[in-house]
């Protein structure tokens, strides 16, 4: 081999290395680095599986359906509220088994579709049949950064703005209720979890040795409640070894209000049986009636025999933000607790519920604490009264203030204020509607947005006084809701209530819902039950 | 006026009326019929706020914000896990008083970016802190979907779909935990709550007059649980009127394993106190260490003794879906009830935590109905078993299961099991580098995936054995807590336990996690410790 090809060989061999190195280093820098694997019992645990980069264009497929499938057509007046299938059928079309082997992306995304086309549309227009409706786009966006931020509120230091915007949120609704100096509270999963930590606290408050030594030893405490109450209270009282016949029902008038003398009537009953009367509940917007107790007059007698009084405002909370109708919950300032559901009137997002107590003397704290040394620690760097998650009975616990903060600050109270007047005004259209038609009948004038009324057929328009009526009328309203179900243009709930027979409770809460989609309703009852 | 311009004029007005007609129809094609409004107390109602369509744009503007910042930036190895400020600063920074007026959608957006930048990014791959970590793409979906759906799960007829997913889920649960014949179960708002349910039902179980006449007039109930426990458990038996000082606390072992002689001891000297034991909680993954109570010996007492077992596997569950870890769960199939957190280890979005229990009797609708009669209505048209909402204490309750369920469809069990594998196996490794270097003192080998560990500063490593040593070391974890907030680098959480002075708890969960976030652990700790 002569110089040149020596030397044509080395700058060749030099230029492979070149290209190979350049080419390890390209390599190195799009797949990242590759150390030595890490094997231990023999799972190799260095093969990153960083799924959430992977997974950037299955999120924002999937959220474009979501916003087209679940928001956009899912409010679309002219879509279905539902697609009725029998869980035998549904079964079948959404094949519910877990196995062994993952499916593709393409095939999830179906499964989100499927999902979405045979759930209920509760934000439909024409969804009427819970004490929630419609889509607010700002609490939705709201959860969905609490979803992909995975908080939970126990300590600042994992949820410093939720913490904060939680203290916020509760000082505001402290301000709509009347407590000048303050108070405190917490949210919780639910209204019925509001009402149970009402019950709890108050019977802390009266004997704060049942927390340790238990109800064994404790004299019988009895909790009054009207006969509208939500039920709720009924399953607090067993849950908390209180008793449901320990739960003294109170009469209410026509309208559905609780009545004040027959509720001292019966403390003074309970009094001479020599139980306890310790816990008041009054309810602002009942379940069924949407009616509202005498709160200054049942504030009264609480005051007088020294109970503690919680108004569960779950329902017309609302109506707090009203001018125009808060005078409906005259009185509530004077409430030892207040549960109050944002999620309903004001159309926070699921879930959304309140628990504000007037006490400022850490009762909350104090009745619930149990002091985790691995979540509460006393030595951290910051004031650890921020920390308020040993004020709840969860652990992990889901910001849903947050939903009701961003709505809030994206509308203002004074959109808040004309939501719920408009609801209350519909209400009121909705009963002047049914006034005027023949075959249908209010129960009663509504006081709050949920209006009950019976549909009767032409053919038992002639037999009202007759003793078959109320029985065959009873059979209507199920026939028709089956009916609504099966063509899916509308829900709304019925039930008895005492002796009445199965009526229609229809409930308008959202400013999506037009006059028309009111009418909508009627005509389609008559359509749906005119040969019944 | 002659006959032409007449002529000329009719045809003009002619066509005048033609263009203005048109233009009507074109008019109310574009903005929709408006008929003449409808003024109820003063408020137009027939103006439609349809803000669904409206906030199409915002929408999907902060569906793009929270899919770069809550998702893709979140989980970014290179960006800080956290940006701390203290209370007060945050608070100047967020702006969080709630006013009459709105804001535009620009500064809520802002608003979304700033909750996203302040708040703890739980999934990024370097936090440790809880027992949750990582982002799951197919739950986050699933729950989003829950959020625009708005569903909740009291009845077939309003969440179709979700209550079929939860009988599905938790029947592969159950056969997970080896009930072969099956059982009964709901998902729960936290574990705490799960935990809460067990003891509710072990009580109506033990003695079903509770629920009706309270506990007044019952005999001392008393329960047993390891000193290792869960704190919900002692909050439970507050809540339940049963007492803390009624929940006997058993010692547990070095490894912080309950035993089950003295457990069978503390139930004699109940019995001989005159009190009636009916509920042992056993925990399969304690809080802190991680350790798993020896299920076969406990569940031969209880059987002996007659009392409920409930364990508590929120934590540890997990590792049922292990061949290789399941056997530290052996004997859970003798329990009665158990309550497993698959938003734990598995990753689902928070929450989702099931109750499970074993009776077929109906035990759980028995327990906690009161049979409302506006949405449990028995003469509905379909089979009410599948309105599943009176089992629960809750009554708007959220379908935490579809989170599972999806995430479980597109991964299937296979990638579960690796994904408990690799937890388990990346808590090995974390161990083996503690015993490896220099400073780092193990508290105990792991059992599950929770490490724990003291840092030792150089300035300390000479005095073990010294009487300050202890106190010292104890101030060690917070002072490196404090520092690691604030340059944002990783959490991992710290606390006492027993006469064990603050050491750290390393969490290890997320797939999401290399071993060189896990070397990074060490070194950090290091780099903001050495000077100590």
């Amino acid at each position: 081999v002569d110089m040149n090809t020596s030397i044509s060989l080395f700058v060749f061999s030099q230029c492979l290395w070149i290209i190979l190195k350049l080419k390890i280093i390209i390599y190195s820098e799009t797949v990242g680095l590759k150390p030595a694997p890490v094997i231990i019992d023999g799972i190799p645990i260095n093969n990153l599986t960083r799924k959430v980069l992977d997974s950037q264009s299955f999120l924002s497929q999937s959220m474009n359906i979501i916003l087209e499938d679940a928001v956009k057509k899912s409010t679309d007046v002219k879509e279905k509220v539902c697609e009725w299938r029998s869980p035998e059928e549904l079964k079948e079309l959404l094949d519910l088994e877990l196995r062994d082997e993952g499916e593709s992306e393409s095939e999830i995304l179906q499964r989100c579709r499927d999902t979405i086309r045979y759930s209920v549309k509760t934000t439909h227009p024409r969804f009427f049949n819970q004490l929630f409706a419609g889509m607010e786009p700002y609490s939705l966006v709201a959860s969905v950064i609490v979803e992909a931020l995975k908080p939970s509120l126990y300590t600042y230091e994992v949820a410093p703005v939720f913490t904060l915007v939680e203290n916020a949120v509760l000082r505001k609704m402290m301000e709509l209720i009347g407590w000048e100096e303050g108070g405190d509270g917490i949210f919780c999963a639910g209204g019925s979890m509001s009402n149970m930590y009402a019950l709890n606290l108050a019977r802390y408050h009266h004997c704060p040795d049942v927390k340790e030594h238990g109800l064994s030893a404790a004299p019988r405490l009895v909790i009054f409640t009207s006969e509208e109450c939500h039920y709720s209270i009924a399953k607090s009282a067993a849950l908390l070894g209180i008793g449901t016949k320990n739960v003294y029902v109170v009469a209410s008038d026509e309208r559905g209000k609780m009545i004040p003398s027959a509720l001292e009537e019966l403390i003074e009953t309970a009094k001479k049986e020599g139980t306890i009367p310790f816990f008041v509940n009054a309810t602002a917007g009942t379940t069924v009636l949407g009616a509202f107790d005498p709160l200054e007059e049942i504030a009264d007698i609480c005051e007088k025999h020294n109970i503690w009084l919680h108004v569960d405002a779950c329902w017309g909370g609302a109506a707090l933000m009203s001018d125009r109708h808060k005078h409906l919950l005259k009185g509530i300032h004077r409430a030892n607790s207040v549960a109050w559901n944002p999620h309903k009137m004001l159309m926070v997002c699921l879930q959304c519920s309140a628990f504000l107590v007037r006490d400022k003397t850490s009762l909350l704290q104090d009745c619930h604490s149990s002091r985790a040394s691995y979540l509460f620690q006393q030595d951290k760097f910051y004031d650890v009264s921020y920390d308020t998650g040993d004020k709840s009975v969860q652990c992990s616990r889901k910001p849903d203030s947050f939903k009701f903060w961003l709505m809030w600050k994206a509308l203002g109270k004074g959109e808040l204020k004309q939501r719920v007047d408009r609801a209350f005004a519909m209400a009121k259209y909705f009963a002047e509607q049914i006034k005027q038609r023949e075959g249908f009948q209010l129960l009663m004038e509504p006081e709050c947005t949920n209006v009950c009324f019976w549909y009767i057929p032409p053919s038992l328009r002639n037999l009202q006084g007759h003793p078959k009526f109320w029985k065959k009328l009873h059979t209507v309203a199920p026939a028709i809701k089956e009916r609504m179900m099966k063509v899916g243009s509308m829900m709304v709930g019925y039930q008895t209530h005492k002796d009445r027979v199965n009526f229609f409770r229809m409930v308008l809460v959202s400013p999506q819902v037009s006059t028309e989609d009111a009418d909508f309703v009627l005509d389609e009852m008559h359509n749906l039950g005119k040969d019944l």
